[in-house]
């Protein structure tokens, strides 16, 4: 899943009928505006987890329903400045971070 | 979904059977031109929304057409350069965007 | 879809069972090349329209068939250089466009 | 498959009912964050093997789970440096590679 | 399909059980690792053609295998150096190449 900032609502007047039930958001995926289904109520600056592919179907509400990216949930927290951070593999940025652990010691 | 600007119609004339009822477009997603189906006919310079992945296949029309792209709905209105604006993180090009929020507020 | 170019006929030995009664071919999408099913009979030089996703299952012949990247057709007329002009937003290169369009215009 | 590490759990209260019963990981893929579902209990500093598409569903448990990433396995070791070495072909970082093998020798 | 170079196996002791029972094989498409499951036996050194997408499934042995990337051939001849040659437009490192055709002509 992708995790996403909610932009602004988009509006498409003249869209497919399976569309017409959901809120479209834009949300900024990197540098990458795209546009989600919004499934959990989000707003403008939350920080959310966008799910794509066929599972963007299902989470989306129903099977057929033609969507490749929606927003399946709000993060509580997110700091992009730590999360750059804990990307460049600086470890004070991530403090639960073990980098050593003996293979099959997870349930 | 994808934030397309629709250039012109594509013509293929050797092309497999399943495709031939519909409209193909050439779309620019970003700086790379690709193919969509045309499910709500736009025209060149719209500004469009394009489903992929398998819920393109039911937005062009049946479950079994072989589409990764589709043109699902027209944008009412798209300022490109508001956008690079808005995904650079200037506030001034989104007033409606709030930073701060406490989770768990949506319905 | 993508538009790629096809450079030459992919030979594989060995290979698995479901893949053998189709002609592979190299394509070249923008500077990577990738491998896809041809399903329209191109030859090195072609531009064609690429398939990908769950569609390219059955743009090859069978929803069981193990591609994931299928020509789907032949593109009459391609001119890669008139192509980059109209990416990078030259209006002379694409005089069929359109800036400005009322939504809801569409059938 | 990607290879990601593990940087640290997800906490994310308003998400959709479907989500709610299995851990989610913020997990480095390359230089990218992205959030995988959890299926083998995984923790911070784990270099995981994460599987996407469809597939992503089925491993997770369950088809009709909605996650596009899941983490199917914990690799036993993993050296990046190493494998930067062997991705750029130095042969040094990689004595089992044999450059030259005769088509057709496999099983 | 993507064309990969196979690096080594992949261990991964704490894994999902519907894993078990294929081998891994980390592979190098273009300069990122990724891992595939191997369903034609290739060794390290080999140019291999991956598949991807829900096709992985099916080219890994059934439909519920959970794969997003499946070895499916073993490439009889690849030289990277021609290929990137023919990616960079030279016509002296693909013969075969016939700039011009008229559409229509394939079978």
């Amino acid at each position: 899943m992708l995790i996403c900032k909610v932009l602004k609502p988009l509006v498409s007047t003249n869209r497919i009928a399976d569309f017409q039930h959901k809120h479209l958001q834009v949300v900024l995926d990197g540098s990458t505006q795209k546009v989600a289904v919004d499934a959990v109520g989000a707003i403008p600056g939350d920080w959310v987890i966008c799910v794509g592919s066929s599972a963007a179907r299902e989470a989306a509400g129903s099977k057929s329903y033609p969507s490749d990216l929606t927003i399946v949930g709000i993060i509580d927290h997110w700091d992009p400045e730590a999360a750059k951070e804990m990307a460049a593999g600086n470890p004070a940025a991530n403090p639960a971070a073990t980098p050593a652990k003996p293979p099959g010691g997870a349930g």
